[in-house]
């Protein structure tokens, strides 16, 4: 093994290259992935265009497939050779954040501390790679905390067929989750990128019987059938809301799932519940939202917002791989091109501009 | 008994009067209470002022405490000179929207119907109490579905001790029970007028072990401390937000109560939560609400708005007249001042201009 | 309309019979359905056994399909000739039970009243009709509490494909609503008999990756593979304990569901699960249940044990009525026999003996 | 500092005897801590009579009060010197179990992996201290896990005061948490010894408006008042059952939390249940447990049976002692005798048999 690997890093806005790096050394709670297969994610292109700002010269990609290469001295269970993926969202299980049920939320050791200690935690600090430490997009890629972080992959599945567990199918299925969906609800689904795709299979898996996909793309709106869709709305052909409430007989969504980040889609979502219904939200919002007062009745309607940032952790990435194992979804559909680690610049070109029907590209090392 | 009553209704913005009205028939749901005591409430005012609009002629008051006048003939276990009190929100629990867990969203049979029925619900409609038909501030009020509605008093309760249970102490502690209160959770409630009193009482309650609250009237912040506060922070002295990250090192609150209905409050309740926490929003809000980007971590910081109606229904009011009964909480020193209904001019005048240290009128016809 | 119906009534320990019954006059809030369609269940066969106790000359049956032929004066909402179901429970959702969370739990106003109220309530009470009230097997059958319990059947529905929703519908999925299913879980459901294979249906539809149904009898657990099983265990052919640990590599099952009311499923239940697990009940148990030391962790293992009796009411009917319209679930292959109302002893004779390969029969007045 | 110290080890059934031991090495994610105060546990007594097995030598004991001497390599955010408690239980947060909602039931990262891992957890086995590991009954206890478990105790608290953290009062909270209450809830707790008294303290914590308390010992009850008991029942000298049901008016409690270990108190908690309600289990049985299928209303009752193992962890802890510096519950009054470490015999034989109104004994290496 040579000491030195190829790495995709962010140099400054509009540029993301290819570049020599050392391989880091593994300390005793680390481990060492050698990198199999991972891909570009949209925040990735926010750091592209330099909209969500990273240290120049750090390695980007947070959706790691790969083989254990080296173990740190204090982590067991795992043997060198084995294939895993970690989350997108490596927490530290050990934070208070985590123990209070919020492992997203905090990533890090790094809190400065008094006698009494410091308990402050951080919104977002569980998401370290290609954020706060080196990622995936490399030959290696170094897994903090990986004890808690490193997941086995079944025998017989494909890295494609594994590829979204650590980020989107997470996110896509939070959103789901975070909807409190029953048994025969009807849920709305804002968007049909990756994430509002992975949403609906979501919302599919836990029991909703009237699932309605809206978009403004009707090649995303078909494949949102495949996922579970019932009913598709592509908002350029009508008015969203007021055919919702037609469809629902003037009851409303029992929840809707925000998934873009955006003022309009956050707006049509709340407006779409019924009394008493959830809106999660799963998009990265860039600007200030409005909350209209008719669509929020005045503060009076038994409404629930709820946003959430991606799980991760090795027993939520067991879970996941287990419902990939199971059949029950396919989302190795949404792979839809592949490239060379080499040619990373081609694809991320591809990927922002959303291109030839991509949904999501492998990225091989 | 004489088949007029006196009532106070709503003549145009500005006028409320007492006139005389014809004491209304009973149906077979319903039970016609004679009213001991009742009181004035924030929505109130913004009826007199004109700011919702209810019909001319329309009896105001939701607060009832009183006796069984009359039983409608399908009502059972109740006895004609019982002392009861009905909730402020009168839900129909026979409606979609209460078997869907949200009885105060639905208080009405008059759904249009097609073939296969229509179920659709509208926000806010368990209000019906000098909303929807005539209300509290009477002789006489009229209960709909009394068989769900009716709640006993029990001996040796005071009307004043149990006249904040159809509405503030409902609500407020509604306000504590949607902010997920957990043991040993820091709890900030904003606005102690007596809505926040009473959910800064339930927060207490429910096991906070470390209570803020934060007006701009040190009176009321002094009362608060009565109601449970530990801490208390007058907004006019400190920039309360960076206070309260101060006091919880860094960590923000476990959840924020929002107990006014505006912009300043609603933001400052969501600035101070650490990521994961809950934003439990109690307020009648009177314009639309900006959620500012850095306070919602652009929408990743697994944050939870909860909205309330006041619940309603004998179950609930049972609860919160044992509590009263208990001695756990003493919500009689919320009521600072009596008049006769047939003054009611002068303590709505009292009460909308907050003079003398007003916080809950007792009105007694 | 004549007067008179034909209804089947229990007469003595292994005795129904047809009977001629007066048709019964409506009350304000009931109605009066005529059958089209009806069914037998396990519990009128212990009914029939005179091991469940009912009054001599009651009419039997519990789960009503037909129309609407008198509505009560105060119901509204609904049409005469209106295609309905209600559930095989009728709660009263007035009753403290009901706003209590429990609705299955009260079915009665028939309270004993002192001055301050009795709030007493009785377990099971929301079952009526075939235990406290005359049931569906009949021409005609009274729904008290009508406003709450009569749920509109969607246009293009047939009575066959309706027929399991009033009660093994909604009670196999209430098991795995109590189950605390999450997305990737595996599950087990003991018993595979028409209330087991619903709730493996309902385990599938809430998101489990894993199921596995247990029976002794191929058959039926064939079937239950077409309600979602992935895998099954014949009992008489493994010792299914160790079976379901080997599948989890000794993590144990995340849940449990009991479908039979036996020792040894209870048993088995707990003793696969994984500490921290859900054991959900839904047999009806004849005889004192024995919690095994080490099955239980000595109290220690963080378990969950629910129980369950079939929710009722028109919120719930109409969900499961979405279900089947979505064609999420086909429960109408449950409906291998049909016989006439007046042959319904042969339809008792053969349900009782499981002759025949039969899961649920179809009775047609 | 000397290589050696004192240690209570578990000699053989009937013997715990104070002996040198080494002081341990500190890996690089452990602690040592040097004890200023501990105590003995009604397990230690199970331990002591051979009726819990342990390993012959091992150090007793599980609730430990002192300072940090020693930071192994990788644990972070804490000083030397600093006052510290860790839980009874101290979890391996990076375990499945932890990350699937049960973090006390497992404490080892101790698994059998094969190429695909192994998920295979085992009840309890995050409590680890007295237990598979060296205790607290001792000089100095080596903290597994730190970066998770250790948790500082506010300046201004005695150890005496901190010192019902680690075990007794995170146990009974967790039987008040378990037992779903409500404001308003009636709730009995069945036995008062420390555990009881501290779940009595939760569920008053917690908002339950009637506590109602069973013991055979009159001086527990009084203590219980002081806990939250708003009624006290001697089971010597009236029928539990009856009374309750008295007192409830026929209604039932909402939850009944078992703190002993035995069938009369499981048995009498599931009796007094409302259908619907909760039974939290706290204690640790010592053989089969009978439930009576008419307490169970033949597993038809919506009943919820919830057992736990004592939370541990610095989250946990930071709570806890939060609740203790907010004054909202004092358990130093549980703190009734102290003892020298090397005079723990004595104190074994005072706690064991119950004498001289023996609560708590504090030990004091």
């Amino acid at each position: 093994m040579s000491s030195m690997m190829k790495a995709a890093v962010f140099v400054e806005p509009g540029r993301i290259e290819i570049v020599d790096k050392r391989i880091p050394d593994v300390g005793p709670n680390e481990a060492l992935i050698r990198i199999t297969t991972t891909t570009i994610c949209g925040t990735d292109i926010h750091i592209l265009k330099g909209e969500y700002p990273v240290a120049k010269g750090l390695t980007i990609g947070h959706e790691p497939v790969g083989v254990i290469e080296k173990l740190g001295s204090a982590v067991q269970g795992y043997k060198e050779g084995q294939r895993v993926i970690a989350g997108a969202i490596c927490p530290n299980f050990n934070s208070y954040a985590a123990q209070d049920g919020a492992p997203s939320q905090d990533g890090s050791y790094l809190i400065p501390s008094g006698l009494c200690g410091c308990h402050g935690f951080k919104a977002t600090a569980g998401w370290r790679f290609g954020n706060l430490i080196d990622g995936a997009q490399a030959e290696y890629v170094l897994v903090p905390d990986a004890q808690g972080n490193l997941a086995p992959v079944p025998d017989g599945l494909t890295d494609e067929q594994v590829l979204m567990c650590p980020d989107i199918m997470s996110t896509g299925f939070k959103g789901a989750e975070n909807a409190n969906i029953r048994i025969g609800d009807t849920v709305v689904i804002f968007a049909q990128g990756p994430i509002g795709l992975c949403a609906t299979a979501g919302a599919r898996l836990m029991g909703a019987s009237t699932i309605i996909t809206v978009d403004g793309n009707d090649h995303r709106l078909e494949i949102s059938k495949k996922m579970g869709a019932d009913l598709t709305l592509n908002f350029n052909h009508c008015d969203v809301v007021a055919e919702i409430m037609k469809i629902t007989q003037g009851r409303g969504a029992d929840s809707a799932i925000e998934a873009l980040g955006t003022q309009a889609t956050f707006e049509s979502a709340l407006r779409v519940l019924k009394p008493g219904g959830t809106l999660s939200s799963l998009g990265v919002y860039s600007s200030d939202l409005k909350i209209p007062l008719s669509a929020f009745a005045a503060g009076l309607g038994d409404h629930r917002i709820n946003t959430a940032l991606c799980p991760g952790g090795k027993e939520r990435m067991r879970r996941l791989l287990n419902v990939v194992a199971s059949g029950r979804v396919d989302l190795g559909v949404l792979v839809t091109h592949t490239y060379k680690l080499e040619d990373i610049t081609a694809a991320y070109d591809l990927f922002a501009h959303q291109r030839d029907g991509v949904l999501k590209i492998a990225i091989k090392p």
